[in-house]
């Protein structure tokens, strides 16, 4: 790391509540790590690993070391291992009693400087019990923080409830929501897109956009996890969090400044102003669908009822295309077309900003309609940038025949000699650096619960079951008779 | 050509007159080659070589066969050459009397529908004595056709005269004035950048761009031809046509449509909204410089008055760098500096779009002021076109780090499979067409000269000789300080 010009978190002590749990094995030990390697940790910084079992350091560290082997995409570097380890502390409590919690005094003591930050990696429903535990064992000062994994609830009630029970005991400035997709890098980039860039920064509005596409295609289906996931659906697991933070980054207004609450405070506008739907206009702009037995890339695979665990009288839902208004200024009469789903043909995450045509056609000699300009930002895989525009093609063809050509910034591609960092890293620097820009804040979660839970509840009175798609394809017909019914077609 | 789709001339009978000179061996007998190569002459099309010396078929093959040789960039196919000598005849004749032309009357007669293209690589002083013999021999109808090189003229007064004697006998829509540049790929892409492109279309004007620059820039010399190019120095040779042409292109507004006086309409509207430039303001807006001794790429070479044949008293610009203004609803306000010289560190013809900025910087913590988006077209070498954005930084570095990065299109690289053709292929096969859209008309001609001859004169009124630069800069120092003033820089 070179170039480095990133900030090193003060000393921190963080400590991992969770921390043998699939997300703590997956990507936060694996992005410590990284965070570790790239000097990006304190010399003090110290992670204390928490869980219920008992457990020797011994057999904590072949834990951290087992977690690195399967899931660090590179080979271990040793010196950041060894480095990684000395940090590490594994403590052995019941999160739910506040005894284990004294342990902490002592463990604090050496360096009692260190900013606590107390990363929850456990059910949200003993959220509230840790923050007790805490307070009781005072080790909540004004400087401790506390991150909090997804779901915030399973609706806007629920999501209250757990808000109400952290905020009992911290103030939202020491509250940082973990919503992944912040960290990716190309989401990241949005805002440098939009408001680094007179290209963009001048024209992004109802006169020269015609609509946004955003889509998070899963290859995936459930993955052993069917009652976990039967329990929320598609509504719950992505569109709530993921589809509608990149909704609220595309459309923002510009905000005052680059703070965590001038950005944050444009975000939440944009989630107020979403147009609601509702049992009055849910069929013309929502479809929810089910994956039924099908083929991914030539193998057959199940249907959701078919499913390990099923319940056959399941109609939550795989699959959702919505047609979203954003009542307000800028965005009037620009739809956002967003479409989630699992079991779609290959996975991919992107953003396509289909631009108006030019206000006259000079080429309608060879074009009934000009091919429209497209910016698309690409969120997974290959993270990159991409415009689609138009060029004459060259050679002795026709002067006035044209061709749509693609100026493309692949991340990979351009950046070769640097890695793009993985989402997690970035989010457990930011919180550990104090920033919370990257952090969802309680208003924007409950505004996208209360928008999500008008139409599971529209859904839910419609006694219309979730139409079937075949895994493998990209969702029921009903997804494309929601765009095409406005004269335009999802980007394939 | 498996995609070819273009169009086929008619077939015609194509004479060159001056079919020796080196503007026929070097460009026009190989772009007759590639022309038939891809299949756009039409089998009943003929050409004439004509020139003065007696010259066997067998000897005039031999030229032909010499001048691919050594012009033409890939091997020469044998099938081709075949069918491009069979087409080829040549006639000895003086271009000044008019005995020679009867030779045509019985070459025409086989096939009297065969349109005439009579193509003059000739000195322009003869092209009024050639069209009177053409008159005289009856060889003129009304489908006939001149094309002209340049130059017409040395000033409005001189360009006027010639205009005025092929005028006597052909109308306008008969005469194709040749300025090759019209003829380059990226020259043409910019009328569908332009306008096949929202990103661009709408935002083409002084509230979005700050300024513009076109550079000319010329590795060599003189080459031999100094008394040649001491007549016309920089401004006659190169700003009066090739920039003041791509400039007009950049410019225009929106044609009524893409038919030839359509664009060239819209072309002359902004030659005459050229801020003339005279001895009240020459200063300020124009440089000249003439090259001394120095190095190019680290050999040494002679400044322009050590150049063989070279008068010691020349005050002749071998450079020029000129802001212009166009008065008009579109640009006020916005600046285009041009910038053409020989002897520059490397040759480079390139437009360059600056931006405006996005009306409030928010990055202000890390930018005192953002690098601005750049659209660059570059003519050569590597046409293509090129978008400068800024980008966030990628990698765990502060949020807000920006940096600049590019979106290329490279025509050579993207459209590997197709031979970027020579200028000369596509001027050839529009003069066969009869398409007179990349061919210069009278007015725009005149009006170009009329606004050279007032910096000229300003220039030779001012009683400064050009200022010195050495061979191998970027022109002299009055050239930086030129756009300085304004607060800007040459791109490099």
């Amino acid at each position: 790391m070179t170039h480095f010009t990133g900030s090193v978190a003060k000393p921190c002590d963080f400590v991992l509540f969770g921390t043998v749990g699939d997300l703590a094995r997956r990507k936060l030990i694996p992005s410590l790590y990284q965070l570790d390697k790239a000097g990006l940790l304190h010399s003090g910084t110290r992670i204390f690993g928490v869980a219920r079992r008992e457990m020797s350091q011994e057999e904590y560290q072949q834990v951290i070391r087992s977690s690195l082997g399967e899931f660090l995409k590179e080979e271990v570097d040793k010196d950041t291992l060894t480095r990684l380890l000395a940090r590490c502390t594994y403590v052995a409590m019941d999160f739910t009693q506040p005894e284990g919690y004294e342990q902490f005094h002592a463990l604090r003591q050496a360096q009692p400087d260190n900013v606590m930050v107390n990363y929850f990696a456990t059910p949200p429903s003993i959220y509230g019990v840790i923050c007790r535990c805490l307070k009781t064992a005072g080790l909540i000062e004004p400087a401790t923080r506390v991150v909090l994994e997804k779901p915030i609830g399973h609706d806007l009630e629920s999501s209250r409830v757990i808000n109400d029970q952290v905020a009992e005991f911290f103030a939202e400035n020491q509250i940082y929501r973990i919503d992944h997709y912040l960290g990716k890098e190309t989401v990241q980039n949005l805002v440098a897109l939009r408001f680094a860039n007179s290209l963009f920064a001048s024209k992004w509005d109802n006169r020269t956009i015609d609509h946004v596409q955003i889509t998070v295609a899963e290859e995936v289906g459930i993955e052993g996890r069917w009652d976990y996931f039967d329990k929320a659906g598609q509504m719950r697991d992505m569109i709530q969090n993921h589809l509608l933070q990149v909704l609220s980054l595309v459309a923002m207004d510009p905000p005052v400044n680059l703070d965590a609450d001038s950005i944050r405070d444009e975000k939440v506008k944009v989630l107020k102003s979403l147009r609601p739907i509702d049992s009055n206009n849910v069929f013309e702009t929502a479809v929810r669908g089910q994956y039924s037995a099908g083929f991914l890339k030539g193998s057959p695979v199940p249907g959701y009822l078919e499913e390990e665990g099923a319940n056959l009288d399941s109609d939550t839902e795989t699959f959702a295309a919505l047609r979203v208004d954003i009542d307000n200024w800028r965005w009037s009469g620009v739809p956002f077309y967003l479409r989630t789903g699992k079991r779609m043909p290959y996975k991919c995450s992107e953003i396509v900003v289909h631009f108006k045509n030019p206000p006259h056609n000079l080429y309608r000699g060879s074009y009934r309609q000009l091919p429209p300009n497209k910016l698309t930002i690409r969120l997974q895989p290959h993270e990159g940038v991409e415009i689609q525009m138009m060029n004459k093609v060259p050679g002795l063809d026709e002067t006035q025949r044209l061709q749509t050509t693609k100026l493309d910034l692949s991340f990979s591609d351009t950046f070769k000699n640097e890695r793009v960092a993985d989402a997690y890293e970035r989010l457990l620097l930011e919180c550990m650096l104090g920033n919370q820009s990257l952090f969802v804040r309680r208003d924007e979660v409950e505004q996208a619960w209360k928008w999500c839970d008008s139409i599971l509840a529209a859904w839910a009175g419609s006694h219309e079951p979730p139409k079937a798609y075949p895994a493998g394809t990209w969702g029921p017909v009903a997804s494309v008779a929601l765009i095409t019914r406005d004269g335009r077609s999802w980007d394939e």
